[in-house]
């Protein structure tokens, strides 16, 4: 994997489609994201990348995401300033500036945003996440493992309201938050995690920029050669392809603030396996064969690839006919802690499947 | 009317008597709030009340409150210093200590739960408030009328939870504020439209605290002699006995942060109008006679006493068999005006009837 040192325009094509693989389903759309960052970038000038070792100790780390359903982002476009006012609120809070952006998880939107907000604030944007992947829910990141707090944290909205929170939890931050999204028509901008450069530096998953914009290239240079990137992808990621089938039914709906639902998958060939349901929320969390048996579930990554192409596929995208491949992850070894599976386990979302690591699932049918 | 000048300890029978009356059945329970601000004023010492001519221009006034669903609100006791939170927390956002403190609207709870934040932050209390009556929404205040922002707002809770919010429109701070609560549990303690002196000066509704206190001391005398104070009452302040009867039905949900429902009352005599129905959301909005006429409309007040005490009754305390008299007061003249029927009137309820002044529907039936 090559680092990544600076984020030009021409960058953007790359991490948005990037971003959008590692949003397993969720994260929100590339396109969108990505004319945003281009705009700013435009406007201004190329955004920095700083590696884990390049933050000062005492620097201030503010991660800036979209919060919400990815269904309704859809049709609620960001108006371009809110993220920066939601910045601007921020500091204006703590009494203090940024000095470099950070992306709380990978996905279309949430990777290329903050990229927006680092080119029109002027800031570094840091080689590292809070997920590795997207997850939906706020708490689910790497600053909870490591007691970071995500408050003070500020929400604002097209219209031009803002809120700070002050919560006595991570998951009371969430909670409030989605009710307030709800509120804010769906989605909003977020600005949340403050965090110090040696705090950012302990609790952060590194090189995600980095590993983004490398599965991108990797994504684009395989489909110039018209050849499905999924092979190699899955011979550099330890990637696993779980299955190919066409998409046969979508069953989706907005609620709590989240598009939650599932999607059937019937394999092309007379496999063994004949049917894979797909469940979401936000995200794809679990991949089962129709006699309930996991083939992966979350923390580990589930993708989901254009069969022809291997253009990855949000679940909001996701539609009957569609021909794919899922196309499967292991997860940062974080996640695989006690805590880490307290946060993002199957038995968070109410599965009763107890965690089994996607390399164990794969070989032990 | 006598000008109180000071609350001690033995004022806050009368006060939580008058600010249940003035409640119209919303408000919040009286006894609680009155056993937080006894407590209070003994731990610390009594309140001084400032006249409206008293304030500064320049000094800063700012209401605290009880918001939520009164059906909640008796459940989930406040643990007492959540108050002192919210006032904390809005002084550290604005970087200025509070002057005074003011109560928002006239209620069991919200004319008393201020008098204990004033007690223990050793702050005087002002003698106005913002609705003259309680109202349901946060932006149904005389401040709105005369431009004051709810924001910045502070909302907290007994685990420690504390939002700051700034919104574009009071409505939109309500709305805010209104899911915050339901997140909350149902109820939270606010801080909410700091104001200068001067501000305070031109928006309040004056001398509300003065009146409590002489409509308590009125009902307690009235109880003590052994009459009803429903003729006194009648009397002093241009009160109309509507409708004497007994509580046959009540039907009452806790829906959106609100309590929503009526209730029914049956005449005890073969009278003309056998059945007269209170429609309410926290507070009493509407009495209308069985063929659909009005006897009385929001935001005039609907108040409910007890037939045989003259005690106010909430709309949470109501309860079959219930003996009552409906009592009507016209409201503040403000709330007459344009705007005032834009916030309060019956339309911006749901009703289709048109506001017309208690006085018009009861001499002219």
């Amino acid at each position: 994997m090559d680092r990544i040192t600076q984020i030009a325009r021409k960058d953007m094509i790359d991490i948005a489609l990037g971003g959008a693989f590692l949003g397993t389903g969720g994260g929100g759309d590339p396109y969108i994201g990505r004319l945003m960052a281009e705009q700013a970038i435009t406007a201004n000038r190329p955004v920095d990348v700083l590696a884990a070792d390049q933050i000062d100790d005492d620097s201030l780390i503010v991660p800036v995401a979209m919060m919400g359903a990815p269904t309704v982002m859809l049709e609620k476009l960001p108006r371009g300033d809110e993220a920066i006012a939601a910045l601007r609120a921020l500091e204006a809070f703590l009494g203090r500036k940024a000095s470099a952006i950070f992306c709380i998880e990978a996905g279309g939107l949430n990777s290329t945003i903050p990229i927006a907000v680092a080119a029109a604030a002027g800031l570094p944007i840091v080689d590292g996440d809070g997920m590795g992947r997207a997850f939906p829910e706020l708490q689910m990141v790497s600053m909870t493992m490591y007691d970071v707090h995500a408050c003070p944290m500020v929400m604002s909205d097209e219209k031009g309201n803002a809120l700070v929170l002050n919560t006595v939890d991570n998951l009371s931050t969430e909670k409030f938050a989605r009710v307030i999204t709800v509120e804010m028509g769906g989605a909003g901008m977020i600005a949340l995690y403050p965090m110090t450069g040696a705090e950012a530096k302990r609790a952060m998953l590194r090189d995600s920029l980095s590993l983004i914009a490398t599965i991108g290239r990797v994504i684009r240079s395989e489909q110039a050669a018209n050849r499905n990137p999924a092979d190699r992808l899955a011979a550099d990621l330890d990637g696993i392809r779980l299955f190919e089938g066409r998409v046969t039914d979508v069953e989706r709906r907005t609620e709590g603030g989240f598009a939650r639902g599932q999607a059937k998958i019937e394999g092309l060939n007379d496999d063994v396996d004949q049917t894979l349901t797909l469940k979401f929320q936000n995200e794809f969390l679990i991949a089962e064969t129709s006699d309930g048996r996991p083939l992966a579930m979350t923390p580990d990554l589930i993708c989901l690839l254009d069969l022809d192409t291997g253009q990855p596929i949000t679940t909001e995208q996701m539609a009957y006919g569609y021909r794919v491949i899922v196309f499967g992850l292991p997860c940062d070894p974080k996640w695989r802690s006690e805590h880490g599976l307290e946060l993002v386990g199957p038995q968070y979302f109410g599965y009763e499947h107890s965690y089994q690591p996607i390399e164990t699932l794969t070989t032990n049918p």
